[in-house]
C-alpha cells in the first residue's frame, strides 16, 4: 500500500483537484515527494502563503473546482488567512492542507508548535480536520472536498500530521459526488412573484452563482418582463459582464452612495446574496444600508441553486419569452495626456481584448473602471469579496492558472499590491500571462477619505498624515518587478500607458506597468463633493440621477 | 474628557510604550489621528503587517520594554501571526493592539468581519481582551501592558471596537507596576548544587533572561569553579557574546548533532530554558534530546528571575570569587575568491564593528557564523525563536529603532528575506542603519536537507525538487531593494563583499547586500556527511569532538 502522502495525492486528483498552490517546509516533504507520482497533479510554489491561498481563491473562481495549497503549520497558515478569509467570504472552494509535526511530536511543544485548529477556524467554520492516521486520511480527504465543493463553496482545511503523511497504510479514496442543490421552493418563488406583480419599486440583488451568464439572462428576463431594476453585491466573486451581457448596476462602496441606490426600494430580492450594510461603522450612521420601508426578501439563499430559482421565477412571472436588455458594445476613446488613474481606467476599456480576466484591486483608483469597461468585449471580473488588501495579485495569478488561454488583467493600488507583492516571481516562474497595473499614487488613498468619513479628520497633523502616505521613499514598482523576472515598465502619460498596453497584451507572459497617477480623492469634504460630481456621466444612470437630486438641486 | 483613542495614546505613553509599528485600517483612524495629540510616541509604518509584528518584535528584545503594534482587524492580525508567533516562542513582550468593527457593527458579518479573538489566541494565550467602552478602555490598556511586561514576556492582544476608540469619556489610567519575579527558592538552589557537586557531567541550558552579561557571568562563575559545562538554547531571543564575554555552546538544531552535544550527560540544569527537543519530528526519531540517563532539573522557570537564580547558586557553590573564562578577542582573517556562505559569515566576523546587533536568518548560509564572530566585538544575536520564516528583516528593523547609535546587521536566506520583504521600505522611510545581507543561493536549502533528513528523498524527480527550488527566476535582490530605496549591490567575490559591507559601515542609512553563493549543504547523504567535517574546525570543541568520535573513528 502507499503512503499516506501518496494516498492523498491519489484522492486529490481523482476528485478533480489538480492544482496545488504551496509554500511547504519540512513538515510537507512527504507529501512534496509524492508529487511525482501523481503526474494529474500540479505544484505551483509561491514565495509567500498569501499568494498560495490567494492563487487558490482565484483559481477556483476561475476554474469552478477547488485547488489545494499547502501550508506549513499554524505560522504559514497565519501568512495564508488574509486570502483564504476573502474566499470564505466570496464562498470560493478551496481544499486548504496544512502539514502539521508528526502527532507524537506535538506534546513536546517545539518551536513551531501551535493551535493549527483554531487558527483554521476562523477561515473554516464549517470544515477543519486533524487527520490522526493514515488510513483515514483519504476519508478525510474527500471529507473535506465535499465540504469546499457544497453550497455555499467554502475553504476546506485538513491538518496533515508528518507522521500521517509518511505511515504506510494509505488506502485512495473515491470521490465525493456532486453537490445537488436545491431550487427555491414554490411557496417562496410564488410570494416573490407577487411582490414583483404588486407594482411597487423593486430591485433583485444578484450574488454569487447568479452573476454569470445564466444567472444574469434569467434575472434580465425578469427586468423586461417585470420592470424591476438589477443589482449586484458591492464585491462579487466573479462577475460576467461586457458587450452581449445583460448589465448590472453594482452597489456601492461608499454607504453614502449605496443608500441613495437603495433609498426608493419597496421590495428587495436576495438571489444568493447578502442584505446590503456598510463596510465599515461610521459614527452617528446606520450599518444597515436597506431603507426600513423596504421588504427584503429571499428568492435563492447560497446553499440554493441561484439559477435554477431564478428560473423559476421567470416561469411564474410568465417571462420566458422576454427580450433580456443586453450590454451594447462601447468602447472609450484613447486617452492622451498626463496620466491619471480615471485615463488607466479608459485604456483599459479602450482596449480590453475579447475574454479577458479582469481583477480589480485598484480601490479609489479604479472606481471608473466599471464604467469605462461596462461595453467592452465580454469578460469576467474579480473584485475583493472580503476586504482583505492583497488579494489582487495572488488571485490574478490563479485565475491566469485555471485559463491560460485568456488574459489577465490585474489593477492594483500601490498600498494594496505591497501586501502580497511576492505574487509577482510566480507569475514569471510559470510565465503566466498577466498584466499587472500598479497604480502608483504613494497613498493609502482610500483612507485619506475615510479618515474624513469617520469623523477623524479634524487638525490632522503630518504626523498622522504620514501613517496614510507612501512617499518617503516612493515605491518603484518596475525595479522590484524585474528583481522578480517580471518585465516592466513606468508610465507617466496616457501615450506611454496605451503603448505598454499594447505591447503586454500582444506579447505572452508576464508584464507589469507601474502608472504614476495622482490620488484620485482627495481627503477632504471639499474634493470628494467634486469629484462625484464630475463622475456622474460614468456613473451607473440611477446612482447619478439620486446624486444630482441630492447634492445639486 | 478626551475621546478613546487620545486616553489611549496618553496610557501607552506614560507606561513607556513610546513606538507603536503601524499598518492601519478604516477601523483605525481615530488612533492615528491621536497620534499627534501625544508627542512621546512615535508610529512608524509598515507595508506589511508581518513587518510591523516582526519590528515590535526586534524592538522590545533591544530595548527591553514593549512596542505597540495597530493592526486592521483579523486579517491584519493574521498577516501579522508569523512574527507575532516567533515573539511568543522568544517571551518577547508585545502590546498588540487590533482594531476592530464598531461594537455596533459586528452584528451586519461586513466584508471584514472575523473572529479576531479565536485568531489571536494562538498567540496570545496569556492576554487577549476586546475593550467594550471607552471608560474602561485605559484600564483594559495597563492589564495588558502588566500581561505583556509580566514574566515570561508575552505578546498581549487588545482588541479596539472603532466606537470605543472615537466615544467620548477616554479615561488615562496610571502604568502598571514593574514586575517583581522571584528568584528560586533555597531548596531548589541546594538540590542543584548538590547535583553539581556530585561529581558528573553536568552542564547548565540557558535560555532567555539568563543569556546576557550578568547571567553569563553568574554561570561562568560556576562553571569556573565546579566545571559545568555552558549551553544555551538553539534560538536565543537575544544573545550577548563576543570578545570579553563568557562563551556559551548553543545546542545545535540538527537533532542528530544536538543529540552528540547531550549524549554524555548525567544532570541537565535548566535556567529559563526549555528542556531540548528536536524542532521537527523524523521517522524512527525520538523528539526528546536528553538522553534517558540524564537527570533535568529547573534552576529558574521563565517565570523566576533567572540571573538572581543564578547569583543564588553562585553563593550556595562558593563561587563568587570564581574567575569566569571570557571569550579573547579574534577575528578571522580577510576572506578572498570566490564568494561562498562562509566566507559571508568570515568577512562579518572579520569586520564587525563594535556594539553591533546581529539578526539571524541566514538559515543554512549562516551555519559558520557562529564560529566567525565568537571573538569579534561584543555584540548582540538575535534569532529566530519561533522558527516562522521571515523573521530578520522586521526584527532589525525594530531592533534598529530601539538602538539608533548600534549599527544592525541583517543576514537572511533569499527564502526567508521574501516572506517579509517589505521591511526594506521602513529601514529607507526610517533610515535605519541595517545592513541586510542577503544570500542568494536560489533555493530553499534547509528544505533539501530536510528532505533527506525525513526519509523522503528517494527518486525525487524535477517536479518535487522544483518546490524547494528558486530558480527561474532567480531573485534580484538588488533590483527589489532599490525599488523600495534601500541602496544595495550584487556581489560574487570575496573582496566584492569586503568592500560592500565596509561601505554599508561606514555609511548611515539602510544597506542591502546581495550575496550570490551556492548552496551550503547538498540534499544528499554524501554531501552533508562531507561537510560536517570540512566544518569540524569551525565548531564548538565538544560538538567537533563527538562527530569525529561517531563519523571519522
Amino acid at each position: 500500500m502507499p503512503n499516506g502522502a501518496h494516498a492523498l495525492m491519489k484522492t486529490l486528483a481523482d476528485a478533480g483537484i489538480e492544482v496545488c498552490f504551496s509554500n511547504p517546509g519540512t513538515s510537507e516533504m512527504h507529501f512534496v515527494a509524492a508529487l511525482d507520482a501523481e503526474p494529474r497533479m500540479r505544484a505551483v510554489l509561491a514565495l509567500f502563503e498569501g499568494v498560495a491561498t490567494g492563487a487558490a481563491d482565484g483559481y477556483a473562481r476561475m476554474a469552478d473546482r477547488p485547488a489545494a495549497t499547502l501550508l506549513h503549520l499554524g505560522c504559514g497558515l497565519g501568512n495564508g488567512l488574509a486570502n483564504l478569509h476573502n474566499a470564505r467570504k466570496g464562498k470560493v472552494p478551496i481544499v486548504n492542507i496544512v502539514g502539521d509535526h508528526a502527532t507524537f511530536h506535538v506534546k513536546y511543544d517545539a518551536q513551531l508548535q501551535s493551535d493549527i485548529e483554531t487558527v483554521a477556524r476562523n477561515v473554516s467554520p464549517g470544515f477543519v480536520r486533524t487527520s490522526m492516521t493514515t488510513a483515514e486520511l483519504c476519508k478525510d480527504a474527500v471529507d473535506a472536498i465535499a465540504a469546499a465543493r457544497g453550497l455555499p463553496g467554502q475553504v476546506a482545511t485538513l491538518i496533515l500530521p508528518a507522521d500521517v503523511s509518511w505511515g504506510e497504510g494509505g488506502v485512495p479514496h473515491p470521490p465525493p459526488p456532486p453537490p445537488a442543490p436545491a431550487a427555491a421552493d414554490d411557496a417562496t418563488v410564488a410570494a416573490v412573484a407577487d411582490a414583483i406583480r404588486a407594482g411597487g419599486k423593486v430591485a433583485l440583488l444578484l450574488g454569487g452563482a447568479a452573476l454569470r451568464e445564466p444567472g444574469l439572462l434569467a434575472a434580465a428576463r425578469i427586468a423586461a418582463k417585470s420592470g424591476v431594476k438589477l443589482h449586484c453585491e458591492t464585491f462579487p466573486t466573479r462577475l460576467a459582464r461586457g458587450a452581449g451581457l445583460p448589465p448590472v448596476e453594482r452597489i456601492a462602496y461608499l454607504a453614502e452612495l449605496a443608500s441613495l441606490q437603495l433609498s426608493a426600494l419597496d421590495h428587495l430580492i436576495l438571489v444568493d446574496a447578502k442584505s446590503p450594510v456598510s463596510f465599515f461603522a461610521y459614527p452617528g450612521r446606520k450599518s444597515d444600508l436597506v431603507p426600513e420601508t423596504c421588504a427584503v426578501h429571499t428568492l435563492a439563499s447560497p446553499t440554493q441553486d441561484a439559477v435554477a430559482s431564478l428560473e423559476k421565477l421567470v416561469a411564474a412571472l410568465g417571462a420566458q419569452a422576454a427580450e433580456p436588455m443586453l450590454q451594447a458594445a462601447e468602447r472609450p476613446s484613447r486617452p492622451r495626456g498626463k496620466l491619471t488613474a480615471a485615463k488607466v481606467c479608459k485604456a483599459v476599456g479602450h482596449l480590453l481584448p475579447e475574454n479577458a480576466i479582469v481583477v480589480d484591486e485598484g480601490i479609489t483608483s479604479s472606481l471608473m473602471l466599471a464604467a469605462m469597461t461596462r461595453g467592452a468585449p465580454r469578460h469576467d471580473l474579480i473584485t475583493l469579496t472580503g476586504g482583505a488588501i492583497g488579494q489582487g495579485l495572488p488571485s490574478a495569478t490563479g485565475a491566469a492558472v485555471a485559463c491560460p488561454e485568456r488574459p489577465v488583467i490585474a489593477l492594483a493600488g500601490d498600498g494594496a499590491a505591497m501586501f502580497t507583492i511576492q505574487a509577482l516571481w510566480t507569475m514569471a516562474r510559470e510565465t503566466l500571462h498577466v498584466i499587472s497595473i500598479i497604480f502608483n499614487n504613494a497613498s493609502y488613498s482610500v483612507l485619506n477619505v475615510e479618515l474624513e468619513r469617520v469623523g477623524a479628520d479634524t487638525k490632522i497633523s503630518p504626523k498622522a498624515k504620514s501613517q496614510l502616505d507612501l512617499h518617503g521613499p516612493v515605491l518603484n514598482f518596475t525595479h522590484i518587478a524585474q528583481g522578480m523576472g517580471v518585465p516592466a515598465a513606468r508610465v507617466t502619460s496616457a501615450e506611454g500607458f496605451n503603448k505598454a498596453f499594447e505591447h503586454a497584451l500582444a506579447t505572452p507572459g508576464p508584464h507589469l506597468i507601474e502608472a504614476m497617477v495622482p490620488e484620485s480623492l482627495g481627503g477632504t469634504k471639499r474634493r470628494i463633493l467634486p469629484w462625484m460630481l464630475r463622475s456622474l456621466p460614468s456613473l451607473p444612470p440611477t446612482l447619478a440621477h439620486a446624486i444630482r437630486r441630492k447634492v445639486a438641486p
